[in-house]
């Protein structure tokens, strides 16, 4: 579907499908090679950018929704989403901008316009191995992109402070749930491990502590088996025991990185 | 306002004052003598609790939305509120429920009210000293009581659902942020702070070991003062060094209780 043609179609049937005031807003933070990136879309106008976002059917979940909206707007799927914070302040909703992109479009709507109402978003995010996923073109943005959280654009909107709070909300879970599922290959070093951690917490963890707390919590198991091509002596390969892994993620631990 | 007034008076003017779909419900912790106790209201017919709960103005911000209806329902005042999670499951709601309130109060309302339709709401929790709050007679519930977590009523829709919801969280946050400013007196013995702690996480904590982790955060000032009328040796009384206290809360701690 064309852009100008999906848009007139979410303008005139929005309203009849979807819960008023309220909308989902996904962080997808992607992991490769030590290096944390947030998927983001392109404005159909602007060099500004976007998290993936969208409504909520009135009959359906809201985190059915999230991972509705993920899907259509990336291709992503099956992946593990999880609210994090409402983003409720009435400014954050600016009639003027939406109105400014619709003249463009060639659309005028009323004033009173389900589009130009206000909304409350429901911030989710989601861990992902970045090099994995296959980005579907999107119908309401020119592109979609990886962005190095070092390196960020331009955001629309309050999208920034989404994306800044799901960061700081990631690194206090870190302290209490383990990490690293469906973010490293199936079997890996601790150093890589390490590295993942060190990559979210932006800091840099003493080796032997790092070894000793991770082993502690009984998560991984040690194959009988090493890592090729690395110079010096070869590192054993772990892989994630996945029941004590999800035993932990329900039963939390506390690790003080 | 008599309660059948009120119920008239929301019904009418609810969907012209308020942002549709959302609500805020607000479980309301309370301290007293090693107790941990929730506020709850009970439902005007029938022998069920609640959340203190209400509806968002259309200029309100979410937060000042959970404040006000704290006020108007309870009472309460400058109570530090932190949403916790959103409920967003369709099933909820549950239309025949208000149906049949309505029906008792002698209220027909159309199938497409306001009232009847989907809710998600989101859930704030908060602590308080409880011997401290006069509760203020309520307009839509016959009253206000506070319930032992560990002796709780039958809770009306899913209420249960979110004050284990808010515990669980609670005792998550308690591994990295400080807690009791509020809920002690302005002076009190490490032994009262421990039996706080301990009463949150429903768990004995090793006293000397309860004693360096709080100590070693540094947001304690030790007084030159000890507790009275206590058997065998005095203790010390501490009160909390706010500045640091609210650094701690910022910036968070390991504690892994």
């Amino acid at each position: 579907m064309a852009m100008n043609e999906y848009i007139r179609q979410l303008l005139s049937s929005g309203e009849h499908d979807f819960l008023p005031s309220l909308s989902v807003d996904c962080v997808i933070l992607g992991f490769h090679e030590n290096q944390l990136k947030v998927l983001l879309l392109k404005h159909r106008y602007m060099d500004i950018w976007a998290l993936p976002g969208g409504f909520i059917y009135k009959d359906e979940p809201t985190d059915a929704a999230a991972m509705r909206v993920l899907r259509e707007r990336t291709g992503l799927n099956e992946i593990f989403l999880r609210q994090f914070y409402i983003f409720g302040e009435p400014e954050r909703s600016q009639r003027e901008f939406h109105i400014r992109d619709l003249e463009k479009d060639g659309i005028n709507v009323n004033d009173d316009h389900w589009i130009l109402q206000r909304f409350v978003t429901i911030g989710y995010y989601a861990l992902v191995e970045f090099s994995k996923v296959n980005l579907l073109p999107y119908t309401i943005a020119e592109k979609s992109m990886w962005w190095d959280i070092h390196d960020l654009p331009e955001f629309m909107l309050d999208h920034r402070k989404i994306l800044d709070k799901a960061i700081e909300t990631l690194r206090i879970q870190l302290n209490y749930q383990p990490i690293g599922y469906n973010l490293l290959p199936e079997k890996f070093t601790l150093t890589e491990l390490q590295n993942l951690y060190e990559t979210i917490l932006d800091k840099n963890l003493d080796r032997r502590n790092f070894q000793r707390k991770i082993i502690s919590y009984q998560i991984l198991r040690r194959l009988n088996e090493k890592k090729k091509g690395v110079p010096h002596k070869s590192p054993y390969l772990h892989s994630f025991d996945i029941e004590k892994y999800n035993d932990a993620l329900n039963k939390g631990f506390n690790a003080g990185w």
